[in-house]
């Protein structure tokens, strides 16, 4: 194999093969990329066996085909170090790896792609289209509330579903529950998959620097996920298990509605949380009248009070209800618009936060019932365990 | 105690006290600050016992005197979260901190400061004077070399010391010593501390923001050093041991000198220690000619060769050396100037950088002797242990 390219742009695309690839692991050939190079086309590909991305760029100048396996790392660690010149790569029959470009010379002991595992493929008739603006906004508005519980394996992802041409992402950590909607252009099959959090974190990573027009297919079989744009590919397993049936147990009619500023909540939680950090994170909420009030208190440290402004749409009466203050902190900082909507009937049943221009997202979160923060008590109140 | 103030203004006046306040200690006492308020004057003081820090500012409105101990984390937490507002503070006969801003209200339980230790004084007639600008420099090119051996306590600061009207700061941790130098406008006496690596540290980032030139008073006494600039003031015990006799060590002529661009180098090493991070940090210099080559190679991983131009001002023949390349790159990290000097006789012999733009710093380097990094060989040359 030997080829010449511009080591900004090489590290690029290796980079996003890189988040495939583990830094340690009981079985050392996946900490390698597959480097394969044929009629100018450089595939790279990183395989960690729960996920694989691929992704291939065009080397324009004259090359020599070939395929090698070379340490990820070391190789990324090299190219950020040679400041954007060409760098000449070439691999000879003993697997050595040589990189020049200038004055600079490494010579990196490579393995021959024997015994490296064959990437997945995914035969389905399933797919749908999706911007990448678009893919970004469903990941972010659900993947802050994955549950890391690794004893609810069903609910360390994101769900993706259809109703119809509605597209819905879902998480839950049965403490609260994010839902984002987006609707498809046409689709034919009904789909139900959970996407683990680490193939939706790395794809996000992945997504941010890619142009927000880009279209990314999405493909879903019976056990894998993939999404393609370009060059680029990765393939997921996906979580075998039953996501809670949470339109059970959300709310049909609520019979307070409050709209309210994010920012100013945001930084009155804030505040409140100086205090309830030291108090089982406990923040209790007074809707009155036109005022929100937001108290927390720990004993030995002091207390803390704010009254911020509300516009009441429907019901009346005093609402109480204590909130964690971290899930509350998390939702308020997903929130995009500068408006929201509080749902709720009364302080022992789910609170829904809905943006007021991000229509298609819902945050709903579980008040705290007991006087004090008991987890055993909450859990009892979840809304979304099946 | 009674005041009202401008949110930031305080935190920032604060901030700089709660670098002497301890997290958790064994003597909870001291995670607070004292709060003193006497006839417009709020004096912020905090003490670890080991270094105290004193800060003043001018409460230009009404003002009731008075004095409290509050936990110095919680305050500033709050006072972060106030958005730059004014901020009402008032203490009652319980100790008890109400906060007012806006629709905000914290109330905080605090102490009397009963039981808080004595702010030291100092008793001396030794001092000199030094601008911000100047006291950063002599910090920047000398703390990182401190050892953080604490089986080495006389290792464990800076040595500030005097040879007529030139202050010296000089660090080292037995593999490498850094010395800077400074001309004082005029001294009288003879002065020798050992300064904890603490207390310039922590000067060090409160000197950050104020002033380039500003003067900072330095006091020395047999057993604490203070550090003075308008209200503010920091008191540090000093290091009870002898330092090592560096200069017997150094070799007083070099018969090799070259020049070269400290840029240049430190890309090259930077690249080197890609591969010499896998055998215990060895990389070679070879000095020849106009060229210095410089090397890497692990067994399993591959190699690294790099030539870089230097000039030679005198000496003849081949140089060879190696050296630990962590202690390279932090050398090359804290040169400033575009050029350097490299004083050598032979690979056995300490080397000497020295910035060509910055005359008064010094970087003494040891080479390793064997052909393996065997920290034991090393020891035996080291040049500044006593």
């Amino acid at each position: 194999m030997k080829f010449s390219c511009n080591s900004q742009f090489l590290q690029k695309a290796m980079g996003i093969v890189d988040k495939a690839i583990p830094v340690r692991t009981s079985m050392p050939i996946l900490e390698n990329m597959l480097i394969e190079l044929n009629s100018g086309e450089l595939k790279l590909t990183g395989n960690d066996l729960e996920i694989g991305i691929q992704n291939s760029i065009r080397i324009e100048n004259e090359s020599t085909n070939g395929s090698v396996l070379v340490k990820s790392k070391i190789l990324l660690s090299i190219l950020s170090k040679l400041q954007n010149q060409t760098v000449q790569i070439s691999v000879d029959e003993n697997n050595s790896m040589s990189l020049k470009s200038e004055n600079v010379d490494f010579d990196i002991l490579c393995s021959s792609k024997e015994g490296y595992p064959e990437f997945p493929s995914l035969s389905t008739d399933i797919s749908f289209d999706v911007k990448v603006s678009e893919l970004r906004d469903l990941i972010k508005h659900t993947i802050f509330s994955v549950s890391m519980d690794e004893t609810k394996q069903f609910l360390n992802g994101i769900l993706i579903k259809n109703e119809g041409n509605d597209l819905f992402f879902v998480s839950t950590d049965g403490y609260r529950l994010s839902l984002k909607k987006h609707t498809l252009e046409s689709i034919e099959k009904e789909f139900y998959v959970i996407v683990p959090y680490k193939a939706m974190n790395e794809l996000n990573k992945i997504i941010q620097v890619l142009e927000p027009d880009k279209i990314v297919q999405v493909k879903l079989s019976d056990t894998q996920v993939s999404f393609a744009l370009d060059s680029f590919l990765m393939i997921s397993r996906i979580i075998n298990g039953k996501f809670p049936d949470y339109n059970q147990v959300l709310p049909k009619q609520t019979e307070n509605i409050f709209t309210l500023s994010r920012r100013i909540c945001l930084e009155a939680a804030e505040r409140a949380s100086i205090i309830a950090t030291s108090s089982n994170n406990v923040v209790r909420f007074i809707f009155e009248g036109d005022k929100l009030g937001i108290k927390a208190n720990a004993i030995g440290l002091g207390e803390f009070y704010e009254e911020i402004a509300i516009t009441r749409i429907s019901g009346e009466g005093e609402v109480r209800v204590a909130f964690d203050v971290k899930l509350l902190l998390e939702a308020l900082r997903n929130i995009e618009s500068d408006e929201f909507k509080i749902k709720c009937n009364d302080g022992a049943t789910p609170f829904m936060f809905e943006p007021i221009s991000e229509g298609d997202y819902m945050y709903v979160i579980m008040p705290i019932r007991a006087n004090e923060f008991q987890p055993t008590q909450v859990q009892k109140e979840q809304p979304v365990t099946a």
